[in-house]
């Protein structure tokens, strides 16, 4: 017997209702704010996602070569996919792009709860502009997409590089040492992060200083110079807009570096307290890739939500998923009425109803019980006594009520 | 620069709507008839390929090793493993079980007009049923399906490879012979059958007896024999029931051999004469996979729709699919009526609208530029004046009117 490979996953019906559901709300909400889907293909030659993320990347993902010899690989995300499909194709469009997309990902990673191999992937770009609330609605859009497939508990983080930048000149870190303190910061190790700095000559005071404003959340908190200014408006104009048009609770969180070179001034983060250690589903923010793929410079900010994660945390917070019925199962009562059932399942199909027709020629006992268990709302029995007077027996599922109803009538069911 | 791999493709906005709108179509009609989606990895074993197709088709596709040393393959077509599925997880299920899937497929072929080495196919399986009431119906659903994405001329042909097993029988074909002999049929090369057949040393009258089976549409032209006679009966009925219930033309046509060997019985294909060449969209039959796979013998009959040649042929056939438009583009007349203006924004999003709002501060005339190249219906100017008395001025954007509209009365626009 074959299995599915490791780290892989097959979705029978029951999940597929849900992904589907899921996937469809996420497209309208992207829609509702402008959004237009794009698409690029699986996979990529190597260099596209070595460029972005280095070569140490190569481990982590699907590689191989095809039989031209090139040197292709499953993508691992879709940022840089989509930033060289805009570089390629759509520089002239006029801005502001504003590109979704869904799709999976592949990532050689060890399996585990809510990880996998193939995931899927949802995001968006906005290209060409970088405005406050150009910003805004983007983060806005991140935070409603959420809440839109069902989550209720949700928090929003928005930290920012520039002024992390600021503060590691301020204490003259070295470039060396930055790329120790980093990964520090960003699994919130401060206890180690404290012992670091101490290491490379920060006093306590100064160290005390850097972790109060890692730490808190109050953007005005953070020490006031020229060199910053105009970005803390920026920051400042943000979180006003979020909170004041969109309604949307978010708290400043210095500590997201976001572990990506390509980002600039503006991160953000939204996570699902329930989900403990994997609890973050999105993360964004203003990026610098487009250069790099040899495309004239315009500002680009962009958000990803991992898909089977958001389900997951929706799911444990106990959203139900709306259960897809079929809406007739139609059984005829001897085979002689077999044509007569497949034209009712034609009337009803042409109207858009969801209809299966018994095909095993069953009793009726073995019918219904094969109608309850693909989760038909009625059954519909075609007898030759009803039918001779142009009726059929109609039978609610749920309360096994039933009562006859003209073949006409069918068709305003 | 780099550039998408050879014979992949990125969409843009565009073609995904075209392709989102087709996918809807076709899940929307698998749904009618009771069919539930399924999905599998995007990757398999390489062996669940082979043992379905031979080990030649590793020619034909995207294989490779993963860092663990498994052999994978990127899927060339789904039916394989949606029965490793069914077999692994799906054999409990209830019976009949109507299966349906829509995804991406990959095979390394010369790319060309129409083919492409990354593909999305639509397909069905229907496990555990045979009779000729199931067979209609999914034959009449794969039908349906072409003529509800807007195709209008398309062929339907049915053939059956016991008759034609029956009719080697009769010519005393060798297993060998039949080799050489099938692929000719395949391609409707006649000639060169004609002179295979003299060859091996059948009679004139022999070889036109065959040629004319080969070639009616005519089922009662079949000689009837003992050991055929229950097949063409159940033929007989299948045509019938597609004919008098589901009103579809169809021909028999036993020159499809469909060129696999897994298939038996009966088979048949949708073409599309306006593609040419190209023409065939759908491929189906009963097949024998399950026990390859380790599963216990059933009777299972699918479907294949190629997706991208079925959207090619009703553009071809001058079939426009419906643009995709944003409902409302609005624009702030003076920067500081900007929160108003996605306050207004955020009114009608809430209620499922398509909106957009200027990001860029921008001038009026750029921005109503702007507003009609992503398709915008009308535009909503928020001035001083207006805004005063709570209003805001509506264009719309095919027939430039203006009317001016109270901020209330957008809430039931």
């Amino acid at each position: 017997m074959f299995e599915a490979p490791r780290g892989t996953r097959d979705f029978p019906p029951w999940e597929m209702n849900k992904r589907r559901y899921v996937e469809e709300k996420i497209r309208d909400t992207f829609k509702i704010y402008g959004y237009r889907e794009i698409q690029t293909p699986t996979f990529e030659h190597l260099q596209v996602f070595t460029l972005k993320s280095g070569d140490a990347i190569i481990d982590e993902i699907y590689s191989f070569k095809d039989k031209g010899g090139r040197d292709l690989a499953l993508r691992p995300e879709l940022t840089a996919p989509v930033v060289r499909f805009y570089v390629e194709k759509l520089q002239m469009e006029p801005k502001p792009l504003k590109l979704f997309y869904i799709g999976n990902c592949f990532r050689y990673d060890r399996p585990q709860k809510g990880r996998y191999r193939e995931f899927t992937q949802a995001g968006c770009e906005l290209i060409g502009v970088d405005t406050p609330e150009a910003i805004a609605e983007l983060i806005a859009l991140a935070y409603n997409l959420l809440r839109n497939i069902g989550l209720k508990n949700i928090n929003l983080h928005i930290g920012n590089l520039t002024i992390l930048s600021f503060l590691f000149r301020k204490l003259r870190i070295s470039e060396g040492d930055k790329k120790e303190v980093i990964p520090l910061i960003d699994k919130e190790k401060f206890d180690e992060l404290y012992i670091f700095m101490q290491n490379v000559g920060l006093s306590a005071d100064e160290i005390e200083w850097f972790l109060d404003i890692l730490k808190t959340d109050d953007i005005s908190r953070i020490p006031i110079s020229d060199e910053i200014e105009e970005e803390i408006e920026r920051l400042r104009e943000i979180f006003r807009f979020l909170k004041d048009i969109y309604s949307i609770d978010c708290k400043m969180k210095l500590s997201i570096v976001r572990g990506l070179d390509y980002y600039k001034d503006l991160v953000f983060e939204i996570e699902a307290p329930i989900l403990g250690a994997e609890k973050q589903l999105c993360g964004g923010g203003i990026y610098e890739l487009i250069p790099l793929f040899g495309g004239r410079e315009t500002p680009s900010v962009g958000f990803a939500i991992g898909f089977d994660r958001a389900i997951l945390a929706a799911e444990s917070e106990g959203y139900k998923f709306p259960t897809v019925y079929i809406d007739y199962y139609i059984i005829p009562v001897t085979h002689s009425l077999l044509s007569e059932s497949i034209k009712i399942a034609q009337i009803l199909r042409n109207r858009g109803l969801l209809v299966d027709v018994d095909l095993m020629r069953r009793g009726i006992g073995k019918a219904l019980k094969y109608a309850a268990s693909i989760n038909a709302k009625h059954a519909i029995f075609v007898g030759p006594d009803e039918y001779e007077k142009d009726a059929v027996t109609i039978r609610d599922m749920f309360t096994g009520e039933q009562k006859l109803i003209s073949i006409e009538g069918l068709k305003n069911l």
